[in-house]
């Protein structure tokens, strides 16, 4: 069945392996499956390559039953890429470069020692050859399963290299519930259906159109604490152990995935998921929490996926992951990661139950700020807007010094791993070719200075070993955080985006107000909704601070005692050597 | 007036710099005084360029008295290149080729860090712009001054770049003394007079042509000791410090050199020398000691001489040269040496004395070996030529070894001057930035943090400057130690010469016994003074390894301990920078 699909915009192509296609003009697809927000097919010259899918509409010739997932009706088009991420006001020129500049990931930056191998793995992915994609859920709803655009994707087409998480601008799915078709408020509707604040379910909301039962389970607080606003602590924090990465097979062996045992402390029992489940349950608090800034999962692999090396790096991944959802006041809490943490996914049936509430679950987007309760004293508006553009800025040189310790500390790695060690080797042969020389004197008292040279020599051999082996220890957890945080600066501007197109609304409010166009009681609600958006945003700004100074204190130190140990054990290695000649 | 030459033997040019001359043909010199055994003039081509000295005898026009030094008579033709260091036999072939790899030095071995320049210096030197070298001695004996030949020399011309200390076949000068015109022994005399053997007096003392009064106090012992013969230990040893290195001026600041303050423990009493007193005394020291290795004086230079770095470097050298000569049974008690040691430069009334005096000595060369005195029961000569061959396999794997040493640690040393510098503080420029970023986030808890990293910067900015300071605390003194052993090992090979040049007459003379061409008690007396070379021989070479295992036991335990040092130093910063994320 030749699968096709009809453009709805112009779409030019930037970068190798992209076609262009005309608004109207129909392409021709390999498959209906969308690989981070982009599709793959032949034009109408004839010309095959990737396109973003949310920029076409599959024509579909069958009459397959609507998706179960009250999401799905725009699935494809909510998939967004980069490209649809335009401000739509608010946001300086500047930013928008910005926020460009944050998907934008240098191939020193995020890739692993082994990078070079990635570019073409990366494209492979695309063509489907990534297992953990291979095997479709048990319900049609694999198509809205699909993850979040991977903004920062685009650079692996031009050479870039890949993100080892994924750089996302979350700016897709969101828009789900936004029930676009309502239009009863006089302040006008954003013309960009790609506008994030429009996606996310932002404007819906503080347009008062969001709508449903909010359950005293569901509610999520923001008080005010010390430094501002912060999200009401979980009462019940725990953590969970990621371990035991095992390779599974099923069809008979003709498919292997990789099986991790997860622990919470809170239920103390295990529970096996794959790489997959995370990629799901990161989809649905990608789609649920708008403002929020859901932890990116580490990057897909397809080639080498069952490779030592790389299990154990996204094994770190996924425990850096791990680490930032339970420490998250209201990621934590949510029944869908609850869900993905407690229900045994050998019990089929309890999971598909839970999986199923989670894809159904209303209160995902706009109708996620209904559930927020705030503190009774509004916001000043100003203050607000001041302290948004301060973590603007402070996100902007984050990210470019985030990128250079990166670049650097992966430079450094390399050299230790191939020139330092060189150095201290050669220097051990040359004092063994010394030793083995003086050998040849035939004189006995010489004996004990040349057993002293030749360990000499291989404490030098050693030594460069060491140096070798050390990046593993200090330099790739850091690079790890590195790169978590890479994905967290990369949600902000999204996040910033939504509260900024609140704002506007207000302004747009009583402008209107004061025109005559719009009553006043209709005005505060639009600013006591984005009173709220507000309070979100800050008590997120705010988690987002605390999370960073715990992470970055506890990493430099581990990174510090790490080193110390390393010259530790140089330091004992000479003091050894040192020995030999007290008796030469 | 024109001073002109004509060549002795036909000369072709090998090297830029050199000029071709054919047997007979008359050459214009610019001057009468060789530089390291070559001479500088005109061909009758009218090519400009350099030919050995040995090569032409000086065309004599004025009557000038004979030098007073009864050495000078050939002393051009005394001061030979390594060209004329050819084996007459004995010498294996492969040792030749050997003989001359040890006086090649590659760029990267004896060369100090800022090498480059020293080629060009070099040049100047051959110029006569060295102050060394400018300023006459107050008599006329300045030409028999000149040290022996330089072999390693000729690299400077093709590219392969000084070498910090003279590497010489000590093949010249020796032979003042040989008093060749006599002939009244039945051994036949080696045709070839630029023959180490013949040059260095051996040949002339196993003729029995050497005679002389030996003073009691000239008396030098070799006893068996017990590794075999070995010098009888100077009763009186000491040691002699040389500190203060200054800059002087004479003519009305007109003239600058640099003046290094002695002090010998056994006198307690300060001295005076410049450089050209060393390099006087090693000329004598050179002239008068046939199969004793003279340690080489640290080279001469041009340009920079009064730079620091230069200084400091050629006062460590003359500080080894100095343990060296001090730690020689022989070379310590001899009275030229001493009248340096003892004799007040500013009176130069007895520094002139004891000067002419060692120009004068008559001990010297063929007659060194008159003034040894060996244990009863003579060597088994069989016994001899096996632990002779086998420290020739030593010292050439020896130089091989040591040479990988240098270009090893040369190139560390550079690589932790540039390259190990910069990726550390590369970090900490980087841990800088991040600290910087983070202080943008206005948040009053994070302060600690942010302080701790820029410590942490600092850190590793200040590790980096480590890196880069301590080659000259480690390595330089290890390369120091190196060259003079290279300059050590440059000598043997002349040694042994000598030593397998009596052993050859002794079998010319026992081939001649029985043939009935030479009286028993003639060809014993050949036999007896071979054994005294030998005995000699054995003696030097159970000093060098000696000394060779106490002076490499030392320096690899001061090596050590710098690094231990070194790292703790690291240790100790990084644990300071740790300590700051104590309240962060």
């Amino acid at each position: 069945m030749a699968l096709r699909a009809r453009a709805l915009y112009d779409f030019n192509s930037e970068n190798p392996g992209e076609i262009s296609v005309k608004e109207n003009e129909v392409v021709t697809l390999y498959s209906e499956q969308d690989i981070e927000g982009w599709l793959e097919g032949v034009n109408s010259s004839g010309e095959r390559g990737l396109f973003p899918a949310s920029y076409v509409e599959i024509l579909k010739n069958d009459p397959t039953p609507p998706y179960n997932n009250s999401t799905s009706g725009d699935g494809y088009q909510g998939q967004g890429t980069r490209y649809s991420n335009i401000p739509t006001g608010g946001l300086d020129a500047s930013y928008k470069i910005q926020v460009d500049n944050f998907t934008k990931t240098p191939a020193s930056s995020f890739s692993t020692f082994n990078a070079p191998a990635q570019h073409q793995q990366n494209y492979q992915i695309s063509q489907g050859s990534d297992d953990d994609w291979d095997d479709d859920w048990d319900d049609s709803s694999t198509v809205a399963d699909e993850p979040g655009v991977v903004g920062g994707r685009l650079q692996d087409y031009d050479g870039n290299g890949p993100s080892t998480y994924r750089v996302s601008t979350s700016s897709m799915s969101r828009g789900g519930n936004a029930q676009q078709a309502k239009s009863s408020a006089t302040v006008s509707r954003n013309l960009n259906r790609f506008s994030t604040f429009v996606k996310s379910g932002g404007e819906a909301f503080v347009l008062g159109e969001a709508s449903g039962f909010v359950k005293d389970g569901d509610k999520i607080c923001v008080v005010m604490g010390q430094y501002g606003p912060e999200w009401q602590e979980n009462p019940y924090p725990f953590s969970c152990t990621i371990d035991d990465p095992t390779k599974q097979t099923k069809f008979k062996g003709m498919k292997s995935y990789i099986s991790y045992k997860l622990t919470p402390t809170h239920t103390q029992s295990q529970v096996n998921r794959r790489y997959k489940h995370f990629d799901w349950l990161y989809a649905r608090l990608v789609e649920k929490f708008p403002v929020i800034s859901v932890p990116h999962i580490p990057e897909k692999q397809a080639a080498g996926r069952f490779e030592e090396d790389f299990i154990s790096k996204r094994r770190k991944g996924l425990i850096w992951w791990m680490n930032h959802m339970t420490s998250h006041p209201v990621l934590a809490r949510c029944d869908v990661f609850q869900h993905f943490l407690a229900c045994n996914s050998t019990d089929e049936k309890a999971w598909k139950q839970g999986k199923r509430k989670a894809e159904k679950d209303e209160m995902v987007g706009a109708n996620f700020f209904l559930t927020i309760s705030t503190p009774a004293a509004p916001l000043d508006l100003q203050e607000v807007d001041s302290k948004i553009d301060g973590f603007k800025a402070f996100t902007k040189k984050m990210d470019d010094s985030v990128l250079q310790v990166n670049a650097t500390i992966n430079e450094f790695a390399r050299k230790q791993i191939t020139g330092f060690k060189k150095e201290y080797q050669k220097v051990g042969q040359s004092f063994k070719a010394l030793g083995q020389a003086f050998e040849l004197d035939q004189q006995a008292y010489s004996v004990g200075l040349n057993q002293a040279i030749a360990y000499t020599a291989e404490a030098y051999d050693a030594i460069g070993d060491y140096f070798a082996e050390q990046p593993r220890q200090d330099l790739d957890p850091v690079m790890d955080l590195l790169a978590l945080y890479q994905g967290h600066l990369a949600n902000y501007p999204d996040i910033i985006h939504v509260q900024k197109g609140a704002l506007t609304k207000v302004k747009e409010s009583q402008k209107h107000v004061e025109e005559g166009k719009m009553e006043g009681p209709q005005a505060d609600g639009v600013n006591e909704r984005c009173n709220i958006i507000s309070f979100a945003t800050l008590a997120e700004i705010q988690h987002f601070h605390q999370i960073r100074v715990r992470d970055f204190k506890a990493q430099m130190q581990h990174y510090l005692l790490q080193q110390i140990g390393f010259f530790h054990k140089i330091t004992s290695k000479l003091e050894e050597a040192l020995h030999k000649y007290d008796d030469a």
